[in-house]
């Protein structure tokens, strides 16, 4: 089933229904019709992995209504999610903005597509759902509105540009897809620490955020990557424990990433400060530390969706800070091959994903 | 008069009352007593250059609450004004978190001060009024309350690392604050643009607003600094005969920032797309604009406090596109030289400049 009545745009343009000219992401409405422009792919999803953020908003707003009984619940969140894909023709929060990634097996491929999937290939998406033309078929029964990952049946729709990974056949689904859901961090770590290499000297490394799913990745990735020493700061002595057991980090401290100055004496005092800073913490007012944890002319990679723009621009002129300050670009060519072999490398990176996911 | 009770911190941490451990920037706030502790400097205030976010909320809060007269508007505009400032011990716009500037006549230098200043220079701050104390004594009464400029007698405190600039003589105070208030974005493009030569390729450079101020300077650095071809992107015939007349950009295109699409396609037509594109619109959703303008492996500066940082995040990755994004860091060492030499050999960007600034 195929349409050729106009030529598609590898960014879906073709797909917006409102406003006109906008790109997918910040489109209200697209769709998701399940004919392919030439270079499309359709997938027949079975899974929608929500991003944190929408999951939570969604609960709380349900909650808020008090569905009181489970069944309530259920009905409540899943009433909740069949209409946002019902109005938008995608599953984008219109609270938060925010989607999550699916996954499914891929049912036809466009003859332009340039994406390198077969029917059958069991995938997940490495680009937002809140670009994502889809269409849901189940009414999503059975969902119990628990848990991120919500079983779904339905179609999906990728663009010549909307990456997707094949899941690897030698972990858990779940483990593969939390790591796919993180793995432009330690991409774009591994390169900035390598390109942070000055005259020879390996650069100090810390994490904020160190014992959590991107950043346990993020440190593993920055060793590999040459790091002289990589120091992971973590809020709780829990979480210190389960950092100390990873072997990921050659420090561990902990602190208050929303505290400037104790984020900054701790890293020092760890042998800092920091060449290279990785913010991965979930949780709004980390700039201000991070700043002052990177040493003059080092760089901060802000990962957290959490970063604000003008914190982040102001609170480093207000120190005359000369460094420079990254947003995290989610996308970084072998991305996905280079998180899964982390995983598969180091056995640190995998016992801190499993703590971290229920079906491990 | 100097406090010696207990060593102060280069951050100003030792003025925070409000909440304990805060940056002076985030802070709700601060402790402005004249007496200083040893490296700071206090200065004789004579002028506050509100920032444009900052004064548009204020006046549209006063209309709103129908002031009536202009003396009725002068009147509520001081009174907001001063309540900030009591309330706070700074300017910082408590709805828009931002500040502005100031200027006035350094009275008292610290012993340990690092500003290199000297009592009676005149000077105009480089850090944000939303992390200088600030008191004020006049009232504010010769302030009519239609200008960002406000005329203003009291004092404010520079810490240690707060960069201060002498005014220079051989430009009128109101064309050398408005150069000042943007001075890092020239500063920042022009070592981004020497960074992006690649294998004695310069690269092609394009300046989304680059008929506003820190788009005319930015245009102007980017040329110094080497770039094969500046495009220079405005959204209107007006705003381009004003840009043609300046000569800073090699080529002149018109196109809505917030239209992803025609930026792309107007970049491309002019050269594009861009090794280093510099976004300095003050208006939201630019972000995915900027992301299809620029080349695979090309870097994107976001000068604009009303850029996203989860748009930029996100509007990349759903494209998957290979780019650097830079939260524009106001300070780099030099900036403020550099941009009003920029002024002194452009006539172009003075033009500018001249045309946007009342007084000239």
């Amino acid at each position: 089933m195929q349409r050729q009545d106009f030529p598609g745009s590898p960014l879906g343009l073709h797909r917006v229904i409102e406003p006109a000219g906008a790109l997918p992401q910040a489109a209200w409405r697209l769709d998701p019709s399940p004919g392919l422009w030439p270079d499309e792919a359709r997938v027949r999803v079975d899974r929608l992995n929500l991003d944190a953020a929408s999951f939570r908003q969604l609960s709380e707003a349900v909650d808020g209504n008090a569905a009181g009984t489970d069944g309530g619940h259920a009905a409540a969140m899943r009433a909740a999610v069949l209409g946002i894909v019902a109005e938008r023709g995608k599953m984008q929060n219109p609270v938060t903005g925010s989607g999550g990634m699916l996954t499914g097996v891929v049912a036809e491929v466009g003859p332009d597509s340039p994406l390198g999937l077969a029917p059958g290939d069991r995938i997940a998406t490495l680009v937002s759902l809140s670009l994502t033309p889809l269409a849901i078929t189940d009414g999503l029964a059975r969902w119990d509105g628990r848990s991120e990952q919500v079983p779904c049946d339905g179609h999906a729709i990728l663009f010549g540009r909307s990456i997707a990974a094949v899941l690897p056949a030698d972990m858990p689904v779940p483990l593969a897809l939390a790591v796919l859901d993180v793995c432009g961090a330690p991409a774009l770590t591994a390169r900035v620490v390598r390109q942070a290499w000055v005259g020879g000297t390996a650069p100090v490394v810390a994490i904020l955020g160190a014992a959590g799913k991107s950043g346990s990745l993020s440190a593993a990735a920055a060793r590999e990557a040459g790091a002289r020493l990589v120091i992971g700061l973590v809020p709780t002595q829990a979480e210190a424990d389960l950092l100390t057991a990873s072997g990921l980090a050659d420090k561990v401290v902990i602190a208050d990433a929303r505290d400037p100055a104790a984020v900054a004496e701790s890293v020092r005092a760890a042998g800092g400060p920091a060449q290279v800073t990785v913010v991965c913490v979930d949780v709004p007012g980390c700039e201000g530390g991070a700043v002052l944890a990177t040493a003059d002319r080092g760089t901060v990679i802000f990962f957290s969706m959490a970063t604000s723009f003008s914190a982040a621009a102001l609170g480093a002129e207000g120190v005359a800070a000369d460094i420079t300050m990254l947003i995290g670009n989610g996308y970084v060519p072998g991305h996905a091959a280079l998180a899964l072999d982390l995983v598969r490398a180091e056995p640190g990176v995998r016992k801190i994903f499993e703590s971290r996911t229920a079906e491990g």
